[in-house]
């Protein structure tokens, strides 16, 4: 299977991390990558290794009571000239460098290199994360083998600057429409005008203060926005409905019951309808094993802005934490790049914190 | 040319209409109709009879200091499965029954049947009114001709429920937009939402109380709508941009110059691009022709809600009236008919006026 084994274990993080970069694996194309990383951990005698379609488990039996799951996506975003990767003094450059290869160099470094630790692993290694829910290698996965997701704690290696990132927001997109009776509008005062009602609607989205609940010690700022809206028959007809589609950011501190009530709040008077929800994942620093990790990698902690897989093991009662190389901001874009410092000392602090 | 003459201008005006309907004009296709009038005029001695394109108009030259227009337009709208014509006790029905050819038909045999009468007349019998303003038959004409629209008073045969309806309402388009800064929803904190902006222009919507000037004694209702609503970039984003497509319905009383400095004012602060325009008609009640016309159909009249082809003579200094056989509510709709007493009303408070 690995007749020209493109994969270097034993090389060093940043060159790892290239050899990744360059066997290409948008979501959907991830066999090849796939393949490659299971070879490599099959090779090796402390890892029991499972592989589910393009995803790849890998876990050690020290025995010990704790166990801690590493996991990373394999796939990127489309291609956008963006390939072969490119390295300079002080960065990598190319697609999936960011978004979040070298997260997974120093998960599989980690899973080569070091036979014994303080706490047994549980490496993933999974498929389509940038794409739709359904084909989220972790979220399948989770469904069928909850199992292999069971831990005392989690790290996501996505990118966040190489520093920890706890949590993340929940999200609600919820339709908000208006209705109103349609007329020629040569003669606007037979009907009622549907856009015109969606004032009210979007002066409570203009006087809305979003929460900033603390939890953990970490500020977590909400936010509720509309993202689009819509409305309109005719150039010459008023228009019978309106729809403000709004997304809704969440704390880590609500349940989806509480968050659907409190949209009904919001928009009291107007019709409702739930488009998508993911839940938000609490930062669980209060976690021995979490509070360790915290403390071993410098104890510099940030809320996660935005939604990432984290949620899928809070879900399951399993804190966990974003920590990898890269700024997330780069994510998605042409000129994606990562430190290769950023590369280095994430894979240093991850062996000191599983020192045996 | 009519071998096969379709049309009877010595027919009563019923059975004309049922021959008028039974010729398909659908807009683009009138040329068998434009040449079936043609030559029926044509073979009238008290005519003076020119063709352009699809159009046709026919003139009497008494020499009398008065001179009227009298026009119709001879297209439809598409099929939609309502020919041939189908008469029963009350109705005629079928495509253009209603829109407009009860009125042409009253207007062909006014010319055909009054080598004299008590003012001169010039007949416009004109092609494309039902699609884009460029092929407009009338627009055409009066752009290339304009001295042939020359009269002191003009009835349009459009459906009016064989009343008068005056004048007409003008109409401004404009797209009010709001702009704002794009950033990701989950740090909303970082853009503005021109969403959200777009409550103040909603807003202003809601507030703002149409004007009802009475005009010759017609009391015109205005309409201030929005039409349309777009906004959103994506479901994870605060959009930049939001656009508010307003439909100013106006009063005849207003230049185009009041009407957009009104806008501006109505608008301070968003950005306002006008689409689109179209003159008010002035009901033009108080010229001697138009007063004594009123008299002479039994005095009643409407103001016109909607727009028509009476502001192309309003623009040319011609006042001009609504009056033709037929519900305007049922133009364009598959179960369009008019009633068999507008059009013989009609005819004979058009032949009454007009008799020598």
């Amino acid at each position: 299977m690995t007749g020209m084994a493109p994969l270097d274990l034993t090389a060093d993080v940043v060159t790892l991390t290239e050899q990744l970069v360059d066997i290409e694996s948008v979501s959907g194309n991830e066999k090849e990558i796939a393949d490659a990383v299971e070879a490599e951990l099959r090779a090796l005698a402390h890892l029991e290794v499972t592989r589910f379609g393009n995803t790849v488990v890998a876990r050690t039996d020290q025995g010990h009571a704790e166990r801690v799951v590493v996991a990373g996506h394999i796939d990127t975003v489309p291609l956008n000239d963006n390939l072969p990767a490119r390295r300079d003094e002080k960065n990598l450059h190319g697609l999936g460098s960011c978004d979040m290869k070298g997260g997974v160099a120093v998960a599989l470094r980690v899973a080569a290199t070091m036979p014994r630790t303080n706490r047994d692993l549980t490496f993933l290694f999974y498929d389509c994360e940038e794409v739709e829910e359904e084909r989220n290698g972790l979220k399948i996965l989770g469904d069928r083998h909850p199992e292999l997701l069971e831990a005392d704690f989690a790290i996501l290696m996505e990118p966040s600057d190489a520093i920890v990132e706890a949590g993340c927001q929940g999200t609600m997109r919820v339709d908000v429409t208006t209705h109103g009776e349609r007329a020629h509008s040569a003669r606007s005062w037979m009907g009622r005008n549907a856009i015109h009602r969606a004032a009210e609607v979007l002066t409570r989205l203009n006087a809305y203060e979003p929460r900033r609940p603390v939890i953990d010690g970490l500020e977590y700022r909400e936010g509720l926005n509309a993202v689009y809206v819509t409305g309109g028959v005719a150039g010459n007809v008023l228009p019978d409905s309106c729809t403000v589609s709004v997304d809704y950011r969440l704390a880590p501190n609500n349940s989806e019951e509480e968050t659907l009530a409190h949209m009904h709040e919001v928009f009291e008077g107007f019709d409702i309808v739930v488009n998508d929800t993911a839940p938000a994942a609490m930062p669980g620093l209060s976690v021995p094993a979490a509070a360790a990790f915290v403390e071993a990698v410098g104890g510099q902690v940030k809320p996660k802005f935005g939604w990432t897989d984290v949620a899928r093991f809070s879900v399951l009662g399993v804190p966990a934490v974003n920590f990898g190389p890269g700024d997330p901001h780069l994510a998605h874009k042409q000129e994606e790049h990562v430190p290769l410092a950023h590369i280095e000392s994430v894979e240093r602090q991850l062996r000191t914190w599983l020192e045996a």
